[in-house]
Parts: structure tokens; C-alpha cells; sequence
């Protein structure tokens, strides 16, 4: 019995280990996509198992040393776009991500408020029906012609075309 | 320029006729795994690109036959797993599979806050909370060996050493 009670308590404390804790406002956006808030040494082990390749820092803030190093030591590239503003950040990338999918707006902003909680602000809202998709679209087409046209003469040709 | 802007408004109904929209409160759970609220015919056209293979209705009510229809003609199978009570359904399912995934329970909380909103019920998170997971894992070992002891003898005895 005490075998028993014993295996018992060391099969609870290898559970306990395994229990994993996402950063806050963690979110699934789309295969191989996430969102979340700034996270944590304790949600490095939840990290970790995202088999993660970038990261998308937002804040115009120096990224924290201790987060700094966990990406390095785990092969992360860090990308930092700082946006100026009191915003909530994450989600106007996540909506102007989603007009970028065909959303219509009223889901767009659906997501944008769940995640926003309390903190929703009506110049985010503002500013992601303003972002003009046609725009984007051009500047992603140029850079995939200008990258894909030093390749292939070919191409250039057929990006007039268009 | 009456050509330019016909061309424009031609684009315009274009791009409007690519708009998709989401089924309320949609999100993703996992790779391949999608949350929502019951859709109505206006989503169909977003679901249809999500390439559905099953879909799990939780509501002890008949399906609606519009939804059938649409299920049908798109070759997706319904299940259907009427949970009966004043129950935030898809918010319970999803927290119990987030114990399955080892999240700690702060997280699935957050998580089904943010999706329940205004529904967050005491009794939804103490069903969760209290949701034997090792007693789910054991019955699904039981199925898998199960089904899998029929094909294998020898995986029954490695069973019985676990």
C-alpha cells in the first residue's frame, strides 16, 4: 500500500511538472500564428513547446534581457517594430491582418474587443478601418517582384502585365 | 475617367464579393480545431474555406435543417453531443481539452472568460476545474487499446506492464 501512495504522489508531482502556462491573452490566429501579451519566464516551458521561429515585438520599449536570452537559447529571431501610442498594439496588427483575409469588419472587431477586454479604444477601431488593404497588397506584390525580379527577368514582364 | 471609375467600382464589388464572415465568437482552438457560435447561412462561405471535416454541435436540440443542408452539400459530418443546462457549452469543451494540453487552470480560466463575456458562469468553471483528466487519458488508452489490442496481441501485454 505504501508503494502504491507513493507511486501515487510521484505520478501527481511529474503531472504537476507538466502543467504549462500560456503567456496572457494567449491566442491561436491562424496555422503556425500567435498572439498574446508580454510573457513571463513562467510561460517559457509553454513556449518553448511552439516550436516558435520569430517573435513580432511591438513596443518602442528595449525587449527584456531575461526574454532576450530564452529566444536566443532557443534559435527565436527577434523582429521589433516599436509603434508609438497609447494602442493596444497586438490587436490592431490582428485585425489589419484580418482585412488582409477578406474579414468584414464587424468580425474584425469582434476579435479586436474580445481580446481588448477593458482596454478597447475606439482610435484602434479607427485606425484598422482606415488601413487600406489595396496598399499593402501593392507592397507586398513589389517586394515579392523586387526580390523574385532580380531572380528572373521573366517575371518583371509578367508583374507589368498585371 | 468614367472608364477608371467603373474599373474602380467594379473592383470595389470585387473585393465586397471576397468579403468573408466569421460565425460569432469564432476562434481557433488547435491546428486543424475551430470555436464558434452557431453560424448562420451568411458564414457558410467563410466555413467552406475552412475545409471542415466534422463538425460538434453541443445542443441538445434538432440541427437546423439549413445547416444540414449546407454540412451535407460540403461532405462535413455533424456530431451531435446535446449537453443539457444553462451551460456556456463550447467554453466547457474547450477548457476540458485545454486540461487534456496541460494548461494550468488560471489559463483556461482567462481563455473562457474571454470567449463567455458577459455568460461566464461559477458552475461552468467548477465543472472544468473539477474534470478528471487522468480519467479521461485512461479511457483513451482503453479505446486505443481497444481497437488497436483487436489488430496487435503483443500491444496488449505492453499495456498491462503500464
Amino acid at each position: 500500500m505504501i508503494l502504491e501512495q507513493f507511486d501515487e504522489s510521484a505520478a501527481e508531482k511529474a503531472d504537476a511538472a507538466m502543467v504549462v502556462a500560456p503567456p496572457s491573452n494567449f491566442g491561436m490566429v491562424d496555422t503556425g500564428v500567435y498572439r498574446s501579451g508580454f510573457p513571463d519566464p513562467a510561460s517559457f516551458g509553454f513556449l518553448r513547446g511552439l516550436g516558435l521561429r520569430s517573435v513580432v515585438y511591438l513596443c518602442p520599449e528595449p525587449y527584456m534581457e531575461t526574454n532576450a536570452e530564452f529566444l536566443k537559447a532557443e534559435g527565436i529571431r527577434l523582429f521589433q517594430f516599436g509603434i508609438e501610442g497609447n494602442k493596444h498594439r497586438t490587436g490592431c496588427l490582428v485585425g489589419c491582418f484580418r482585412k488582409l483575409q477578406n474579414w468584414c469588419l464587424s468580425s474584425v472587431f469582434e476579435e479586436y474587443h474580445r481580446y481588448a477586454a477593458g482596454k478597447s479604444r475606439l482610435s484602434d477601431l479607427k485606425f484598422i478601418e482606415s488601413f487600406d488593404v489595396n496598399c499593402m497588397t501593392d507592397c507586398l506584390l513589389r517586394l515579392i517582384y523586387h526580390y523574385h525580379g532580380c531572380l528572373q527577368k521573366s517575371k518583371r514582364l509578367a508583374y507589368s502585365e498585371r
